[in-house]
């Protein structure tokens, strides 16, 4: 019914002209990228400074955050990245944005929001699998979420005329898989020792 | 008197021309977007991490944070998406933007600037109904300042020629029942029993 | 021999084309406006949340809080509005963006951003005259600039020729009124009782 | 082969038409801005409140903590300011956005995000050259990927025909300038007494 809906509403466009189109698509990818922009910046904000009274103990304190706070931020800071240039590999081939796209585009956004949370609660929780199961979560979410967004713009023919015949296959297999290994990381990460 | 106003501004646009027209609206709508995308994003900023020094304890943090902290996180993120969407279907309709529409814009800017404060207060005071109130007034508030905001389009004359012809009435609906519902939701907050 | 230099740049102009200039102005105005939103929501960011466990003791610290630490914030947010308006009326009527008003540009953005930092100064500090001092620097140099900004562009001929002949008087005046208010408040601060 | 690749991309481009194209460059320079913006705005975000019970004590603060603080706030908005601009007379002259610069460009996104953290470090560290060392590293880091970046767009052809022909020249000169002035810095500051 949710796809009848999205078929019925590309046929018969509510939109009011070619400019209002353009305006709605426009704006969802600018919003798009100020939540995205502000996420990953505010990712590096709750960064710890390394302590210490002599040089020795400043880089001692660096390295001990080395593995968990600072790695855990390059890792975050690349899968937003990465992310980022999915969302905009996607809408590169985006005609026109329907109501079902905007929603699912929330979603997206939604769990996007939270990297920077489920980052923190990672960082700062190392003896219990809560942290990488959070993490998993919302990492296989967003991809999760990029693989509706894919069959929908398929199915719902939101593609522009122009776009690559097999446009979506490569971020449909790219997301699947990324949301594969890290759904699999969770029982994994149950089943480790550490 | 500032009704007279708007629809002089509409008669006699002070435009200079159509560029003009087309920036000034742009760049409204610009600038609520990065406001919103920020407000947005700042709500995941303090959602606190749970704690505990075993996976039972953790588990049990997280759980106890559940009710309060991030239903809160999801329900403002929801709303504030609502909002956004509302001022979106706003905007795609809206052909020029006089000085009042600026003026009520940046005031419905100022209640989606709050909303992350009023979130906080809402989570961290479960015993009396300062936050629930306070809550329910910015929400209603917000819905209400779009209320005048669709009437001030039809009134002064801002929508675009191709718009539907009843372009506002979902929007006046919506809002006026959220405004409504929030409204009641005070005294019934004062009135019950927890 | 900074105007010289200015006057120069308008007259053989180092924009590659049309596109240029425009893409050049584009450019500026969006990112203002990207840190003008954030400066604007960052403002509420570390309000505090009234604390007490009856709800007569949450009404009180709400009431407390009020004179000081909730009004400084509604008016910093109103000023950050006012001078966002300011720079969108000044912007409507600018052509072209040469190299030093995008260097004052980047000076007044200094100065927007510093606002929430001063506002916290001024909240914190109600025994002397070191928070509203410095506030009155801060928002008296935002107008100063604006002043210097609207100066430059009549004299290095930046105005869009359909913009109206007295495009840059009202913002001269507001702006020259404000600062000349703001700074006059300095010298009445330090000399009030309190 | 990096090379060969990028120059294949550019004799075939990828992109399904001018739309497309004009879409990519714009969208890359979009979210770089709000980054940019972003990690400038938060710069002051942690600035401390001088502290004291008479003007006298509060001065006092103020004075202390305008050395380190105040002054390595204000150096690194001017440091991002510059880059700003600098990063704005690259993209000027871009006509083409190919998959490498888009990498470069997000690399580039990751050590601005990271100049608030260096000069967090930087402040609260005075000691040791642990915090001078993470800011030289970080700011000659931006530098050389804008030499990078200039020499990619001169390389794969991704300058626009419009744009003067030695459009990249001054990039280069001044970048490598700022890259190796910071590099050299790092063994002076371990050489230093203090």
């Amino acid at each position: 019914m949710s796809d009848l809906n999205g078929t019925e509403i590309q046929r018969s466009p509510h939109f009011a002209d070619e400019e209002d189109r353009r305006h709605v698509r426009d704006r969802v990818i600018f919003f798009s990228d100020a939540v995205i922009a502000i996420a990953m910046t505010l990712l590096a904000l709750e960064l710890p400074v390394p302590h210490g009274r002599t040089a020795a103990e400043a880089w001692h304190s660096f390295l001990e955050l080395l593995p968990e706070e600072y790695l855990n931020f390059v890792i975050s800071f690349g899968v937003i990245a990465a992310f980022w240039t999915a969302h905009h590999q996607y809408f590169r081939h985006i005609h026109a944005v329907d109501a079902a796209l905007r929603r699912y585009n929330l979603g997206w956004l939604f769990l996007i929001v939270v990297v920077p949370f489920a980052t923190r609660v990672n960082s700062q929780d190392g003896h219990f699998p809560l942290g990488p199961v959070l993490y998993a979560i919302v990492i296989s979410g967003i991809a999760l979420m990029m693989v509706f967004m894919a069959l929908h713009a398929v199915r719902a023919h939101l593609l522009r005329p122009q776009a690559p015949p097999h446009a979506m296959r490569r971020l449909l297999v790219g997301a699947g898989a990324a949301a594969a290994v890290f759904l699999l990381s969770i029982p994994v990460s149950f089943a480790s020792p550490s």
